[in-house]
């Protein structure tokens, strides 16, 4: 991801409005920071994604939080090559395996087999939590004049790259207003092609008075939202929140259907106000 | 909160034997920051509350881990005025929700309404978690030449404010000592009316050497007190014992009984021992 | 151990190829720096133990996950002198108490009766976690030329030492390159005897370009070792990925039988290629 980041950004920023400054490599690990003029806000998208580790025998362990379910088809790369195997879930226990013509080297990583859907009104796939807010971060560098777009790493398993991106960031830019370009979940409160979800919390509560500003210029700009109140989930707004730095952040993304499956489901109405959204906020925040 | 504590430092400071520098706003959000001559102790007193955000239709989820009972009256505010308002518990499944004459904006938060109860040896109220601890540092303030006192945020939902002052804190001034100014709970092994509590462990261990320091000093003194040893709990001290500085803290507190309910109550014995004690200390440390 | 660990220094460093910097005292609390000419990577071996607080009463809580037995002997040290007194588990309610000849006062720590035993093959005590990774860590001093080695406290019981460490590592020595000198487990997937196990992964996830390089330096090294792949545990790494520093990390140990115990048990064979690994790792990385 972090090569195709670079090669697309390369490729495709004599296009766009304003020409970033790309800091990647060496002390940013796998992640990239792009910086356009004089930024106030920063957009986090994580690059990463759930998956499953061979462990011992034909036994599997998750990376994050994947949803798993017999005949899910896997895929990866060892020592002895590719690998296209089938995710077995023992229906007492839970416990998961999988099931190939060999067995797989030990720590190997498999995520789903990639079956790319589109309607006229629907985008399906795995993944799409969080291609899609990477996405709408690389459709947003088209116009970009002042603002900050940060990928970052390891957002599904517990973190660690976005202290760093954030410690670089309030020291280097003075920024300190963050917008987290991710995807939720459609639930009770939260429709399918109803807007882009806006979300006052999950397992956190961000700032009253920034949430607020938000919701105000969405409705300023007559962009179709919907507001979430979540009492569990997390996102890269965790690492903002505990760490050293003053950060403002907001939650505010599309949601999708069949959540960590391979059939992750999103209605283009709402990435389209998703994008629109963080098009208005870059320029009003 | 906020707004009313810089209020009350200004109208007040002029009576204290030293006059701070206040420190508040932009990097420090909603916290509060007070400098008394040279400084080589930290009370941390935080200034948040547990309470309720309205989510979907009349549910409500927790903000921190307040205790719930049908009947009890939560108050707030939203769109379309105040709120006063029943929470009722679903006997089998546990879930929250308001009765209401009206339906309440999603998001809004929700607090215990307010019915402050004193006796000659008591005062009984919801949020003495932590206006107590509130109160004891402006007591302390009257009379503090050096130190600091760090009013913070979010302590009852995860934290979020304590990580930023305490590197802060520590860098401009060269302070490593904290003293958490916040109330406990009633246990087997702590009494209403035996003393302040001074904690040797919660889910966490403070460095022994520092609390051992302070109990010499409370001995001494000849402050009643009581050793509190916890398996569970945590405080403003996590991020203190988590962050990138190295400091030694001790949690120090009235011990109530009622915990986070809107009857919480604690000896008045209790709280004249609570404010000795961190007299003592301030000076001693 | 601090107290040891600098005479153990003082007395041995005279015998070493290099003599170090030694960092300790002050900011560093009860934690130990090393540095040895011009470090590229880090080495960390906790000192700290896991055992028991007194509570109230004959209650005892638990420091860290020490496996608990109704027999076990546990040693400490209160105002009336020093206890050797037994562990009781009920068996109802698994709630933990002590017998002794009088009461313990609140707030000791107890730890477990080392019983320490040596046959040809193997090494057996209590606290081999993490003594054996300090041991390490001092054998591999004697002839290090470049590289840190550090001593860190509180990893069985939250951590909270590391984050300190290591900012002041990478900010004053830009390493980035950790290795934690610790023991892990004997599983179906680790044996005994078949080599020092360098993990792939535990709760969290180390950066994979960075282990696979280990294990190319192991493989070329011939050092027997295992890959372990699980999916709980943790170490000091927890905070080298959190903090706000981007650290690589791999834990690398001798796998150990009856865990957390007073009876540690590992293979002479499984140290040896351990120290091995480590004098290799720390030339080659």
């Amino acid at each position: 991801m972090t090569k195709f980041l670079l090669d697309y950004v390369r490729q495709n920023q004599g296009t766009w409005r304003v020409q970033p400054q790309v800091r990647a490599g060496g002390q940013f690990q796998d992640c990239i920071i792009l910086v356009f003029g004089k930024p106030r806000t920063a957009v986090f998208a994580h690059i990463d994604s759930i998956g499953f580790t061979v462990r011992y025998g034909r036994e599997l362990i998750r990376i994050g939080g994947p949803r798993a379910q017999t005949g899910y088809h896997l895929v990866g790369q060892d020592s002895q090559g590719e690998i296209d195997c089938t995710l077995i879930v023992d229906e007492e226990t839970g416990e998961l395996s999988y099931e190939f013509t060999r067995p797989i080297d030990r720590g190997t990583e498999l995520t789903f087999r990639c079956d790319f859907r589109e309607t006229d009104t629907t985008v399906q796939s795995c993944y799409l939590d969080n291609r899609l807010g990477v996405w709408n971060a690389l459709q947003l560098a088209e116009t970009l004049e002042n603002g900050i777009i940060a990928f970052s790493c390891w957002e599904e398993h517990g973190g660690g790259s976005v202290a760093y991106l954030a410690k670089y960031i309030y020291e280097e830019y003075g920024v300190h207003q963050a917008l987290i370009s991710d995807i939720t979940w459609v639930t009770e409160g939260v429709e399918a092609g109803a807007g882009v979800a806006i979300s006052l919390r999950d397992s956190l509560i961000p700032r009253r008075s920034y949430v607020e500003r938000i919701c105000r210029i969405a409705r300023a700009a007559n962009i179709p939202h919907q507001l979430e109140v979540e009492g569990s989930g997390g996102s890269d707004a965790k690492e903002l929140q505990h760490g050293a730095q003053p950060w403002d952040w907001c939650f505010i993304g599309a949601p999708e259907d069949h959540v960590h499956s391979p059939d992750e489901l999103v209605d283009k109405r709402d990435i389209a106000g998703m994008l629109a959204l963080y098009q208005v906020l870059m320029v009003e925040l």
